[in-house]
């Protein structure tokens, strides 16, 4: 007897499971329970989802001016008026700008680059936006590009080729790194010896330290 | 400055997030990071989903013989004939009997109790589909049923008030209970004590075991 035939489910619950399954660290059995779990719903779960869903597809889009994601012309940052147009954080993904700004420290405007460079995965400057970020440093009045990549091999990289491109188009712009180190509440015995070496190498005097 | 003025997600990405936040075992963070899969997939994910949770909504019901999900007027189960009419599986919910079904040891039928008594949470032996199951075995040629809720204390009070409905309703039927124990491949040392009891009390003698 084959498989399909002796499946319990009915079909139309079966493709709900199997598009499910498609979602970041969502297998087999997270599958199975969040579909019944949407099917046992008595407020009308499936359907505001699929509505969400739908909008989603829809109505979202890259901001044209820093490629984050917006339902608008512009995205709502790029459309503040207090924000500092003298800053660019450079970032890889839309959720990176979440996290910076939820930490609420940072006024100045966002670049998205949707991606880092990694020959490995054949993936160099022209397939993520950084031609677009060097075409906006040069229109606009940027003083400062704030590199936010994580501290990754293709992060560093990423970093490295923005410093070359810049320097390259004779762009008058500082290029400045996040820094890396013990994160707040880490303990040193469990970091690794990477981080360590960061640490140590780009210690800050006292006198700097308020 | 409230919150969101400064949330740099727009509304129907935000919104999807909400809605993937009402399922089980996903907080925030994962929300996040699944709606933004979704947008960022190029082979129509959100489509795919959506047009499957409509269909899931509007085609899903539960078969009126046993209660198990079908999509059909009977359950797959109930349509097939080569099945053993004689013998019903009761379990908890439709996952049961997928559970069931996997392990290809029992040809019976099933009835979905969609829910145990539990006192406690006031669930009465009328709000699951326990009536159902007396008018269903007092109406067909049942001889054995096999109470297979999970070994709690709600899985074994209805297993209890089975056996009692059964006996009330002067039914000729066998009503047997799954096999409590140590599972297949644990260990002694990590069981807890009301499994090492229930293991060593219903232990099987050694001319049984073949």
């Amino acid at each position: 007897m084959i498989w399909y035939e002796m499946d319990p489910y009915p079909k139309p619950l079966r493709d709900l499971i199997t598009q499910l399954k498609r979602l970041p660290g969502i297998g087999e059995k997270t599958a199975t329970r969040l579909a019944l779990f949407i099917l046992a719903d008595r407020d009308n779960l499936s359907g505001a989802l699929a509505a969400c869903l739908e909008k989603v597809s829809e109505q979202i889009h890259l901001c044209p001016l820093c490629f984050n994601l917006t339902d608008s012309s512009k995205c709502s940052i790029c459309r503040n008026t207090d924000r500092d147009l003298s800053i660019i954080c450079v970032v890889e993904e839309p959720s990176d700008v979440l996290a910076i700004e939820s930490a609420n420290v940072y006024k100045g405007l966002y670049h998205v680059l949707h991606g880092l460079i990694s020959p490995l995965s054949g993936i160099g400057p022209d397939d993520i936006k950084l031609p677009e970020l060097i075409e906006r440093i040069r229109k606009s009045p940027v003083s400062e590009v704030i590199v936010a990549t994580n501290p990754s091999v293709e992060g560093e990289s990423t970093f490295h080729y923005v410093t070359k491109m810049i320097q390259d188009a004779h762009l008058t712009v500082n290029v400045s790194r996040i820094a890396s180190g013990i994160p707040m509440g880490g303990e040193l015995k469990y970091m690794d010896q990477v981080t360590l070496a960061s640490a140590m190498r780009y210690r800050r005097n006292f006198k700097d330290i308020q």
